[in-house]
């Protein structure tokens, strides 16, 4: 019977045992098991971790079904989800200019003559001009743009960076992207060597956001970590970079690039354009791709000490020799002010790229289509806002400003409330959308956690949620030095909650060090 | 000198000869090349084939843009791009009721008590009840949700599949996804084995829309090709798929799968019920996961004798021997009547997946975030559409019923057409939005097409295109049955514009052959 199958199906179970029925042998045979189990599956993605998901989100959720359901046996009313940077769950509004704008592209009839009268009173007109000038170029916008997005569009980007940046960008090396994340992983798709005799390596800062490796263990590829310097803001330290690519190289990787997240994630610092300028000259010394996930660019909260400094406009500051030297730069609405994550809208600049790659990178966009029309028009609107003199720029100018200073406001007091507690120290945010307090726990946490089969960070992160409501990400999610310990935490909760939200926590320490001490 | 660089770049020249110049050296050493080349990339990559971009589309393209500049040396005055099913580019207007619907729903304001008196001027009732609705169970249309899709959205889609069917839909096994693409990419990746001792292979049909081909090469597994039964209306032919699978194992490919496409792009059948069941069983005997790409399920042009039916209502209507077979069924926004292709929404249903495959396959698509959330709700509008006594039904069945006849009668005349070309034989479209010619050449054609280095299908629609402005597919951009020749050729064009289409084509086949005369 197994040589008739044996081209066949492998049975999951095959009772041979003299004692099994006949019925339950026909079962056997008849029903032969799943050709995709998790033993048969892609290994790469069943060993791909992705910290964002896992036993905190979903008891959280579990927690969130009870209390929807009226079995709330816990002492806070909601969860409170500070484990992503989704700002729009807390209330926050989206800008009313870009809604605007997408809602008329949307409903063509809106601006049909018969229509302007009663239009008008609903809508500014820069608004209708926008929508206008947006529909004309893109032509439909029910239909497939260009695979690399709307010509119009890319072109827009470029006068943004342009402007930001100093040097001119090229509209043709935009490629729109279903938020960041399509982008990262079409660049690194692109430069792995699935067959070449040596892994392919990618050097992630730790911590990290867990995109990069979970991206490269989907497609078989090394993820090559360095620490960043805790003691110096999380800085990169260039010591590190060549300890980190030293052994990789001797234990054989073939190490093709370095992944930067500035502002951090989830580290919050806003390297100083020195730091930047080691990782280019890291990067061109060593034959390394840069690649810059700048996706908090907007949310910078001391530009006087600490301003944004693209890599592009850093890499172009530093002259001719480093015209070869590739980077890639990712953006998206999610982020920023805007904070539009449902859309997934962004883009990525290619810099320096050899045109004949360019063209292999177009042919994937091809295969999978133009990112969402709507999320390219959210990209026209994050980087073509509205400007002094127009109509909705007071309005535009007030919301961004309050989202803003809110941001900062909140950010500082959760750092305060962090740095009370005791054992937590807590760098206050440069910039993103996160505080990564490092926490020291009693021995008998430890040792409970050990006993739990839990890290203690997800011990004590687990602690909070069940106590609080509260859910963030333990550090190990991201990666941190060995012997030390953190959350992530965004700071988005609504502000007028937050003197409850920093209050809870508060009671929750003490609680758990009280419970906990030795 | 190169011990130093050894584990830095490889340098694209390196002029050893004697007779070089200082500097030129010098340059060499500066200025190495890039990491990142042709060479260098992933082969994978840049080997993938993707027909639909070409040659042919990209000259379409230049000659659009040398008209635009005003450089008109053709006999024609635009490009008429009959090489994609892309409704809206000829002007198809979207859906009234589903754009007044998801432009509520960008808009917030809209929805405000002392707006609603001008806002009901513009919109009817049920497109505001509706977006409310929507807004309420998305929660925030600027956040990211749940990463499988709004779960209101998967629940009305699990209604949607079990009036289709008669049999129930589970909404935790459907996922939502960014245009069917995405879903057919996620699955294969979850699929292939890219570590076993074989290769993975899917079976694919030829012809086949080329996504399958081009993600299977993009991920180093195998197409494994059949071919479908031209002679019997592009069915599926029970004694090829066993011949096709039998090769590929003695070739030592690992099958893992089966692809159908039905309707079928780009050959138009509408699989008769039986023959479905032949492929189910042929997957159940064999181990294989079914694949179907039910994306054009609403194209359907003779619904007496060639009735959609779907994979999922003729496994289940198999009885319980089949409740371990797993099938994965896609569907889109994209097409239908709908046509909205660039907002890039779409479903995967999975069909009896193993739960912990299921919960792998949530783990990538959380990786990714969610499907963009406009997509969604143009998900939820398809499956969930006006129904008779509501106050927009009247406009909508009018608008669908339009699209849907125009389309009919469009597909008959260019059937005809085609049927009246000297040496084309063209069956008429049963589904879907393409015609799939087949013609024979003179040899002269053939031997002119060998000379300038391309394949005769080729060589024939670039003709076509020089001379008309219409851009098809060459049947060899999705495969055909060696010694025939075809071309893939949308019926989308504006119906006002049809006889002029249709001329053309007629005219420009008439001095084709009298040209290649032998």
């Amino acid at each position: 019977m197994l040589k008739v199958f044996s081209h066949l199906k492998i049975y999951h179970r095959l009772n041979t045992r003299l004692s099994s029925s006949l019925s339950a042998l026909k079962e056997d045979i008849i029903e032969p098991s799943r050709a995709l189990t998790k033993e048969t599956m892609n290994p790469n993605v069943r060993d791909a971790e992705y910290a964002v998901l896992g036993e905190l989100p979903a008891r959280a959720e579990m927690i969130e079904k009870a209390i929807q359901a009226g079995q709330n046996k816990f002492k806070f009313d909601n969860v409170v989800y500070c484990n992503i940077g989704n700002p729009h769950i807390f209330n926050q509004k989206p800008i009313t200019f870009f809604r605007q704008v997408s809602s008329l592209c949307e409903n063509p009839d809106l601006l049909k003559i018969e229509n302007r009268q009663l239009v008008s009173k609903l809508y500014p007109s820069d608004a209708i001009a926008r929508a206008e000038i947006l529909l004309k170029n893109i032509g439909f916008l029910g239909a497939y743009s260009d695979s690399k997005g709307v010509p119009h569009i890319r072109q827009n980007i470029a006068k943004f960076i342009e402007s930001r940046d100093g040097y001119p960008a090229d509209p043709d090396t935009i490629f729109l992207t279903q938020g960041a994340s399509e982008g990262i992983h079409r660049v690194l798709q692109l430069l792995h060597q699935p067959n070449h005799h040596q892994k392919t390596g990618v050097m992630i800062p730790i911590p990290q956001y867990p995109i990069y490796t979970a991206c490269l263990q989907l497609m078989g590829a090394e993820p090559v970590p360095y620490y960043l310097n805790e003691q110096k803001n999380f800085e990169v330290d260039l010591s590190r970079l060549e300890k980190s690519l030293r052994m990789a190289r001797e234990q054989n990787v073939n190490v093709r690039a370095l992944a930067v997240i500035n502002p951090g994630n989830p580290t919050g610092q806003c390297l100083p354009e020195g730091n930047i300028r080691e990782v280019i000259q890291f990067c061109h010394e060593n034959g390394l791709i840069a690649m810059a996930d700048e996706v908090y660019q907007a949310n910078v909260f001391h530009p006087q000490d600490h301003p944004f400094h693209s890599f592009k406009k850093v890499l172009r500051s530093m002259g001719p020799k480093y015209d070869n030297q590739e980077l890639f730069s990712f953006h998206s609405t999610s982020k920023g002010m805007v904070g539009e994550c449902g859309r997934r809208g962004g883009y990525v600049e290619c810099v320096n790229i050899d045109p004949a790659v360019l063209q292999e990178l177009y042919k994937i966009f091809c295969m999978f289509s133009c990112a969402n029309v709507q999320g390219q028009i959210m990209v026209d609107l994050m980087t073509n806002p509205p400007t002094e003199g127009d109509a909705s720029y007071p309005q535009f100018k007030a919301e961004i400003d309050a989202i803003h200073t809110s941001y900062h406001r909140r950010a500082k007091r959760l750092t305060d409330c962090f740095n009370r507690l005791e054992g937590v120290v807590c760098e206050e945010a440069k910039g993103a959308m996160y505080l990564f307090p490092r926490i020291t726990l009693p021995p008998k946490a430890i040792r409970e956690a050990k006993r739990a089969g839990m890290s203690p960070d997800s011990f004590y992160a687990m602690a909070l949620l069940e106590a609080t409501g509260v859910c963030v990400v333990p550090g190990s999610g991201f990666g941190q030095e060995p012997g030390t310990l953190h959350i992530r935490c965004s700071f988005l909760p609504e502000e007028s909650l937050f003197d409850t939200f920093c209050k809870n926590i508060e009671r929750f320490h003490k609680e758990f060090m009280t419970k906990y001490k030795d």
